[in-house]
């Protein structure tokens, strides 16, 4: 019998790794269509060896840091490679959950950053530092021994991703042509189609994130994780819909796209602590910070974040981790509790802030220091395809141009086809 | 043991529900694909707004208007916000449905429906209309007590969609430009892989739809729902082709990508009741219906439907669940039963459609009467993109003008890289 | 107990015939990517008619050869229509694997095939070429009673589909422009970004091709089964971006894309047989080798591959298999094991190169004799889409001309909204 439970545990467990490891493609379409078409190439090789390089990393030494026996409740010091340990199942799930952690940047330091650059700092990320934070909150580590809460990692995965996001874009300076003078220019995504499917692509995937995390298939914890997690990102759409539209004067695509984000972003640290309304709650407001978090970065910080992943997963994750001092059912100012759980999730949220961009600062200026993370102006000018990878994300030169058949000749799916008479006329 | 169980059940219910919700990424590739590219970000909002509203709406009053205590065998009367309810996981599952319900009406209505009144008419469909229908034939009211067969919701879920869909754009008018005098004019959709991806992330998302509603995950019956599933699709795509490659002189692609949806809506009705030739009679005959009802609605009865919708789920929906008189194994007409099965099944198709074209008649004859569903001639023609959200879905300059680099340049990914002499030169 | 066990077993493998279905949405935009935009539609077709030609003729007589009563260890010869069969849940797992190897043909052979004859080569191969191969190795037939391994199919799936590949594009000839003399010329794809997409949706599918094919939610078995299939992939990508930026100083984004694939195509034979060092190992050198047999393939043989199909599957396909010589942790040369595993090996891969080079080559040359399997120079040059389907795949005129919006009143997502005063201007 507890053969079978274990053949059901891992089974839910290896879906929501699978679920996971699809959000790489979500990564990959929502930068794509957020960026322009000429930096298209660099951004999917950027997902693509994230991918790679982040499942090898943390096999060879991110699970034993996070993992392993602890040091002082700061480190893991064992089970490198994988020796001495059992729970491969378990490993799976973390490790694609480290390359997520990681993916975060690519998009906040696209169109700019040189790929060599970000791959070194794909490499202290996946192995190093957001192991260290999994250790604290996960691992056994300090964070979880004063009771710091993060189910599934609104900050452990996204704001320890955003942190090192800021830090990097905020050294690599805005895309040329984002600020003129006391204006802030739109630089729009050449592909929106591909930014909502990858959007979709990620929200599935979050209910791998999100319910893997019960680590066991309990029939009484994870339906009420996946309601959670769709009920705060349909908050989060509607709230973002409605604000920019009372905001802007029109519905956003772009921020609504991301306020879906938000909202799992959001509810990412408390699926399994809040309740239904609770979850609604902080996904409604998340969208609606994380609007203001883009305006903020963008107009006044003027840190040029070209798909907004720093509001979206920072901000969000941020607000997630702090909303349960008020939602958590079990002890949060809602629910009659003190403002103990809020003081705790303060104490994380600034430890994880402080080491991350410490750390990931440090391994951008050394990085820096070895050759400049930014490419040439005439690089970025060219773009980077052409520049890093001497090609082009697009050959649509039969559609554009007249080697196309004439617009009469392909008229239409329905008549003018074949010798019949067209079937359409009466 | 029973435990146990109840973890594998569950297990397959969230795996069901989680390819369901995918399901909407694939009507918004579909209908994307299909339309115009000048309404891209209108339709992505439908689509991503239906989800978050659907959901929550679903989860405040349509699961109680549809699972509640049954009064009379017309509506269920308690249960809202999940009060006194512990099936979440059933919960979450049915509200997965009720979205995808609605948004079958985003692609009859694109491209000239006003998206503030598209959010009324979603209101409408997934806290009420649609509830209703399912309550009569999954919550225990009056078409269930009759014995009307209706598995995953051929026409609970794709005929009632259709129904209020063939309203609504009947109400619409077609888009300018789509009849001139006795001309029929093809608007052909302006990015058809898009619309592939759309139409295989469906085929995908159906197995749990169909596989799903067994709400468990029985090894006698899962099997054979997911095969009829399989089979079907199969058939009708092969039937499309054939089809449309007599009726017209060539394999139509898109049309042929509709028959796989026709296949799928045909088989929903009667997946755990038919063979699997009865499962491939049934795709077969769906493509070929389909095929037929496009080009009815088209040319003969001019209902403006972009991307076939009522076609793909009203008439198959239709089909599927009529088939049931011939093909359900323990009674149809085929197994040596009477006409018993198709007469109960002709009423629950006719109680639908008048229920559903009443009740979302009204209600956008309502919300017509508070401002015009349909955008100003104006606006469609500048696209809904640019007059609703002040945006546009492509911004391929890059590309198409000369900033991108010259062919020569970016010739290949195998010769002219670097400074090496060409690998390819013999 | 057994009834639970059975519950989750069965539930398995449902989802690994889920996830390898979806591998058809993988490939149909990997070739659309990697083509030319005229072709597109042509290239959807044959990969939407493969699954649905080649899920109905496994049905019927596929499943028989490959599964029935063995007639001398070559080919199985009951079972016809699941006649006699309970296993329905294999079936469904084995007919999504026999689409798989069909499809793998569309892509080398593109942008110049007949669709009706590429049909007709489908149905050779899913009713009778590939069944026989998959009898051999898994129906009990004479590979599998030598000892061959092919856990999920290098040889079995890949290899027999890129043997036919290879022999039908060697039979239609390079592409018209091809090759001008000595100089090969590159003909980039058309939309990389929907390459990458399939790339990660293939990545995706593998984990339940590799993952289903333990049959059972075995908890010992499963996770390192998904683990090698990560790290193998992983590796490659790794190692095929490193090798195209020491060969042709650049990182190459299509080989890339190719070396994730290559990887996974590696680990197939032996997901279940090696460590997770061997698994890396295996996926690393399947990126250079994959690499160096598209330049072999592409510029010295002069078999034209729009897509690296034969590459990717076939060569990586060998490598895999013959590894498991040296890798095999139970008796590989590596392992102490003496050299009679990798002349099993051997063996395998030879009889399946020469069986399906010539039943695919007879069947090719009498589907040419009967009308020439190439289309005309006229048809190539206007592209598929219009000669074989009149209609196109891409209707951008919006975008392209004059019709859309101004630069200046689409500007921006943020500022100039509404009437507002734009919130970016400080």
């Amino acid at each position: 019998m507890e053969a079978v439970q274990s053949s059901v545990d891992m089974l839910w467990v290896m879906l929501g790794t699978i679920l996971v490891f699809f959000m790489h493609a979500g990564f990959a379409m929502l930068e794509t269509g957020f960026t322009r078409s000429k930096n298209t190439l660099n951004i999917l090789m950027k997902n693509l060896i994230t991918v790679g390089l982040g499942s090898i990393l943390y096999f060879f030494v991110g699970f034993a840091l996070m993992f392993g026996t602890s040091a002082f409740g700061l480190i893991g010091t064992d089970g490198f490679a994988l020796a001495g340990r059992e729970d491969i199942g378990f490993f799976v799930f973390q490790a694609v959950f480290a390359a997520t952690c990681a993916t975060i940047i690519s998009g906040a330091v696209a169109e700019r950053m040189k790929l060599s650059s970000y791959i070194m700092l794909t490499v202290a990320m996946t192995a190093v530092i957001y192991p260290i934070v999994g250790h604290w909150v996960w691992g056994g580590g300090w964070l979880s021994q004063i009771g710091f809460i993060d189910f599934a990692g609104s900050t452990v995965v996204h704001l320890t991703g955003a942190t090192a996001a800021f830090i990097t874009a905020w050294k690599l300076g805005p895309r040329l042509g984002k600020y003129s003078g006391t204006i802030v220019n739109s630089i729009p995504g050449h592909n929106l189609p591909l930014g909502a499917l990858g959007v979709f692509i990620l929200w599935l995937g979050w209910f791998g994130f999100n319910g893997g995390s019960t680590l066991a298939a309990d029939p009484e914890l994870v339906p009420p994780v996946i309601v959670n997690t769709l009920l705060a990102a349909s908050a989060a759409v509607i709230s973002t819909a409605l604000y920019t539209r009372l905001r802007y004067g029109r519905i956003d695509p772009s921020l609504t796209m991301n306020g879906a984000l938000a909202g799992l972003v959001g509810i990412t640290a408390g699926a399994a602590n809040v309740s239904f309304l609770g979850a609604m709650a902080i996904g409604l407001l998340a969208g609606i910070i994380m609007t203001e978090a883009v305006h903020l970065l963008d107009a006044k910080i003027r840190v040029d974040d070209p798909v907004g992943a720093i509001a979206v997963h920072g901000v969000a994750g941020i607000w997630g981790t702090m909303a349960l001092g008020f939602f958590d059912t079990t002890g949060g100012l809602l629910y009659g509790g003190g403002s103990e759980i809020l003081g705790i999730q303060t104490v994380g949220v600034l430890a994880v802030i402080a080491w991350t961009s410490i750390s990931a600062g440090l391994v951008v200026l050394a990085v820096n220091a070895l050759s400049p993370i930014r490419v040439s102006a005439e690089e970025e000018e060219s773009g980077l395809d052409f520049s890093e990878h001497g090609s082009q994300a697009y050959a649509m030169q039969d559609v554009l141009r007249g080697s196309a058949p004439s617009a009469e000749s392909f008229a239409t799916r329905l008549n003018k086809i074949g010798e019949k008479p067209a079937p359409t006329k009466l």
